[in-house]
């Protein structure tokens, strides 16, 4: 029972506290030389830019690459998705973990992409000069439809070149992302669930950690491990105590710049409904992992996956909840309006903002209901989720670019195809339960006699539709490609249950889903511009925008903490891994692990805790030193550092890592890896 | 999807609103004879109330006489529980129903009380001048040995007769309440749980409704049928569009008068913690109705306690998210003590009473998440239960009556007896998964390190203690009378592993319960009091007091009311019910439904709404015409009246009956039960 929300949020003064996820383009040199003595130069920064990688596939998380063959290293959580595809034939690798001996033993993860940012290009003027006189559905068609546009030129129709525009600021500034886009990518080693994930779900958002939460991964270019001049060097020996640290890596999303009206949404609504519905989906697979061995290594991922979210909702509702800090967003936003009505041009330009957010988002949380079960929700299926993209793939492809929904505009297509075309096992008793579930939750959310209900239900139970549904032949990848390709025609003569439940539920879920683009989304995207801007003008440009799931830096340091009264060390070693061993799950290691015991040096650094300012996405992160030297693996936060979405304490709020010094004793010493150590320290 | 909460809750003014469960001796007879032109003299109300019940055991429920020789009519889901336990052998009562051809065939229940209120005095003065000049623990020592020393003097310890003291206006006044207690209740009738729950958990606190939430029990006294004089005589019309409408029974619980920092922890730490907690063991039951038919049979009564309660408190939630409904609350309360600090009698006498629950609030939450798992958790485990009731009368009854806690007090042994010995049965392997699941959260909300929890699991998973505590023999009755007869030498002797657990969490539970009463709840009832004091003092006494589950009395009339822009109509007929089959669970009518309804007239009422206060613990209640006729049961609210806990919104707050129609035609042309419609009619 720990304290979770810290008294003080350091919202205004930046001073000197080590938050931000800052853009490499405008990275605080002075502030941290200031700080700690170091200069990032371009160099250094261009150099660990372009040795970071983004996973996508798995989860989005952040990867870097360690070798100069295309040695990727991440999280074992990253790849969970992978591992668990790649077993079959009683081959249980999330249980046993993966090791392949040579490099043809390596195999490919049906659905991973690695992506590295190759240039970045400011377009705010570009699309602002677009949009700038346009209004409601115009305003909001004319932005993505640039945005469409520009990705493409940028991409020029290649599927090895990725581009994305990316709203920075809630549209203060737009910047085009350019990547090299990795679609063969090959798993190298994995360690056991036990040891990657030890302490299970109890032990999550906790420090002190022991954790060996890591995953080896391979980048082929044209079927040869990928060549790459910029890599991190490994060091063996780990990060020190008091240790300036720099985390690069994608967090997803941070909602710091948000107004009141938008922060009692997610308090008082959004964040409400996941807490209930994460919650029963919880209940409902603890249940279902009880059925048997094949059923738990089959759920086991989505397991991990809703209680790591509800955790991590149930850190930000609280510190939402947590009065002291929701008094100092009031405090702050009072503020910025107060001097934005003291300036008769800012008056003007941007006064009316806050009012506009007010009341749009009073008219979403009027639909939210139905826009988050009729177009957002795909039921919790695999083959569900296939079938709507077949039925959309195949009116939205036809139309021009820039007209498409943007998940289908053509910088999009090749992870999407990625996906969509996955051999990844699909298991038909797991996708039953989820969906008689889904089903029922639908049909409890927007009432039984919501027009949507009756007409997808019928007089069917939840459970009799989804047997009907099961006789879907979409587990045929051949038979996915068919349809993609067939386009409307297809889809029409198809007598797949599968798409015609997706066909029948597509015109519901298209209109529900325009109300919310015209008549709510473009009215948020625009004040939220004139909020941004409001924001500019009073504090300047020199900050940091909220994370888009795109590359950041962070610094910090190696720093212990307090918690109830008590100092927390922020670095531990082997020997407390072995002390928090009871033989019972989650705090059962590994044979592997108990046998080599005697053969480890204890005292190694295994898991610790540092200042950086991450979140989300910031999995898989490397955390280097000065000399660009991987020390440490990012793999999670503190309890404390949940209430990041909003605010970063620097007292309290922790990232924590994996100490390289723990990968070389393990890979060595237990694993007898030495393929990959060799790699690593070449 | 509808709306839940009204905008606009009548808050102050009960001008012409139908608001209030009143005390049966302080009964607005002239508001309701200025409205409605009917006067409740003396000898109606007091016929009223001897012809109402309580119903304990089954969940806290309502109740009505219904027949000169004992009939007593309340809800199927009251009876849930006996009709599961009386279930075995292959006979599923609840599946099938269950009606008694003959007196002999009527089965006792083994956990069911019945009560009936037949007297009560206003102790008030003689607490109040026994704490009056107490502090802290004192004061709460003092409080509750002289509500247990009236109890023992009033019930003269007699099994026969209950009597509670009871905390009226949060300790603004005390009655003292004498019962009638009748142990001995049988199974008389009960439908199908598909007719009596028909629509299910998506129907539940919906409207309109198709329901027969109806079971019929006999009061047996010394052997034989209790022979009454009060009892409402049964009409076989039901209820008319406007008739005027009063319903008696037992809400359980309001909060109406609490203050908003009381209403802050309610909404920001309680309900979000009962959200969650039920939410998960909502989709774990879900989960392990899946195992099979059995399976499903033994959690049915557990996953609708879940469910409802659940929902129930989703909207008691949603209520206090309302913002216009809680800047309603905040304008009154500061209106109150403005009111207040006006008068300086008042301002020293009752001014200082916000901030103490306000600091007593802070407290609270501080030490919540220990008191709600370690002294309040049965870890969801009868047989759990059973243990620590055991081991704690072990150490309690020995005290004096006055110094025990006081669910061991005299007046509280009848119940807790009728509950510790019933020969219900329990399955070993529903008490396994709710005993896994249990311990898990246990681990979860204290943390993995809490002292508590190391010394319940060491190194066990929660698997392997529920394992191992299902070693158990407290299945058996005849163990726990020799144990609860033995006292502290049995236990300690006990080698049985659910007393060795209830022993060895005992001293902790004790110490967090001492903290909170001692340091906490003491200073909240002290407070309280002064609360209630400035109200009457500014709003005079001709109020009622926040319900707490003991008799009250509500007017209203059935009425139509405005969702969504539309009528909803206040009567529904058998006509509706069978064009909402579907066939399925949660839609489909039973088979004897089926087969006669040629035979059935389908226009005859079979639900109503009207405008009666109520709450949960009012469902059985009957609804009573003029003529103290019962035309209704209560068995429900609508999905708008869960706002209800916090304030009452004539407009749209609703209570759903079952009409006398519908049951007298069921009970004819379904079921043939002549014997309990000759009952009724005699």
């Amino acid at each position: 029972m720990k304290k979770i929300i810290a008294s003080l949020f350091l919202l205004t003064s930046l001073a000197h506290a080590d938050e931000g996820m800052w853009l490499f383009d405008a990275f605080p040199t002075d502030k941290v030389k200031q700080k700690y003595g170091f200069t990032a130069d371009e160099a250094w920064l261009k150099h660990v830019r372009l040795s970071s990688a983004r996973l996508t596939g798995g989860g989005g998380c952040s990867a870097s690459f360690v070798s100069k063959n295309g040695l990727v290293m991440s999280n074992h959580h990253c790849a969970h998705s992978c591992i668990e595809q790649l077993s079959k034939n009683g081959k249980d690798y999330i249980a046993n973990g993966f090791y392949a001996k040579t490099l043809k033993d390596e195999v490919r993860c049906p659905e991973i992409e690695v992506d590295k940012l190759v240039e970045t290009t400011d377009v705010t003027d570009k699309i602002q000069n677009v949009t700038k006189n346009l209004q409601g559905k115009k305003f909001n068609d004319e932005l993505k439809a640039t945005m469409s546009r520009l990705e493409k030129e940028c991409s020029q129709s290649s599927d090895q070149v990725r581009c994305d525009v990316v709203t920075l600021f809630n549209g203060g500034k737009y910047h085009l992302y350019k990547y090299q886009r990795y679609q063969d990518v090959r798993l190298v080693f994995a360690p056991e669930l036990a040891i990657a994930f030890f302490g299970g779900d109890p032990d999550n958002f906790n420090f002190p950690r022991y954790d060996l939460d890591v995953s080896f991964l391979r980048v082929y270019d044209q079927g040869k491990p990928l060549q790459t001049k910029d890599y991190f060097k490994f060091s063996k020996d780990g990060a020190k105590d008091n240790e300036l640290t720099f985390v690069t890596g994608n967090p997803g999303g941070t909602s710091r710049l948000l107004t009141i009206s938008q922060l009692e949404f997610l308090r008082d609504t959004k964040l409400i409904n996941d807490l209930t519905t994460l919650s029963e989906l919880r209940g409902l697979l603890t249940g279902f992992q009880q059925l048997g061995k094949e059923q738990k290594r089959i759920s086991t991922a989505k397991l991990f996956q809703v209680e790591n979210r509800l955790k991590a909702i149930k850190g930000r509702h609280a510190a939402l909840l947590d009065t002291n800090f929701f008094d100092q967003k009031v405090a702050a936003e009072k503020k910025l309006r107060e001097k934005i009505i003291g300036n008769s041009q800012w008056k003007k330009d941007y006064a009316s903002a806050w009012g506009e957010i007010t009341a749009a988002y009073k008219d979403l949380k009027n639909i939210y209901v139905e826009l988050d079960n009729i177009e957002r929700n795909n039921l919790n299926s695999h083959l569900f989720g296939i079938a709507k993209t077949l039925v959309r793939a195949s009116v939205e492809l036809p139309k021009p670019n820039e007209e498409r929904f943007r998940e289908f505009a053509d910088s999009a297509l090749p992870q999407l195809k990625l996906s969509l075309f996955s051999k990844a096992p699909i298991y038909p008793q797991f996708e039953k339960a989820m969906l008689v579930h889904s089903l029922t939750k639908l049909r409890e959310k927007l009432g039984a006699d919501h027009p949507f209900v009756t007409k997808v239900l019928g007089k069917q139970s939840p459970e009799e539709l989804a047997t009907a549904l099961l006789k879907t032949k979409l587990n045929d990848t051949k038979l996915r490609e068919k349809l993609y390709a067939g386009g409307a025609k297809a889809i029409e003569d198809s007598k797949d249950p599968m798409i015609r439940l997706a066909v029948l539920m597509d015109p519901d879920a298209r209109a529900i889903r325009k109300k919310f683009e015209d008549e709510i989304e473009t009215r948020i995207k625009q004040a939220s511009e004139k909020v941004a801007k409001a924001q500019f003008a009073v504090n300047g440009t020199s900050t940091y925008p909220d994370a888009t799931f795109t590359l950041r830096i962070s610094y910090g340091q190696v720093k212990s903490y307090q918690e109830n009264g008590h100092e927390v060390k922020p670095i531990t070693n082997f020997e407390g891994a072995f002390a928090r061993h009871t033989g019972r799950e989650p705090f059962a290691l590994p044979k592997t692990w108990l046998k080599a015991k005697s053969k480890l040096d204890l005292q190694t650094p295994f898991n610790f805790a540092s200042t950086n300012d991450i979140i989300g996405g910031n999995s898989g992160s490397p955390v280097i030193n000065q000399k660009a030297e991987v020390i440490g693996l990012i793999f999670d936060g503190n309890i404390q550092s949940l209430g990041g979405d909003y605010g970063f304490d620097e007292a309290q709020n922790r990232a924590v890592s994996v100490s390289t010094s723990a990968l070389a004793e393990a890979l060595q010493k237990i694993y007898g890896a030495n393929r990959i150590v060799d790699g690593l320290l070449k």
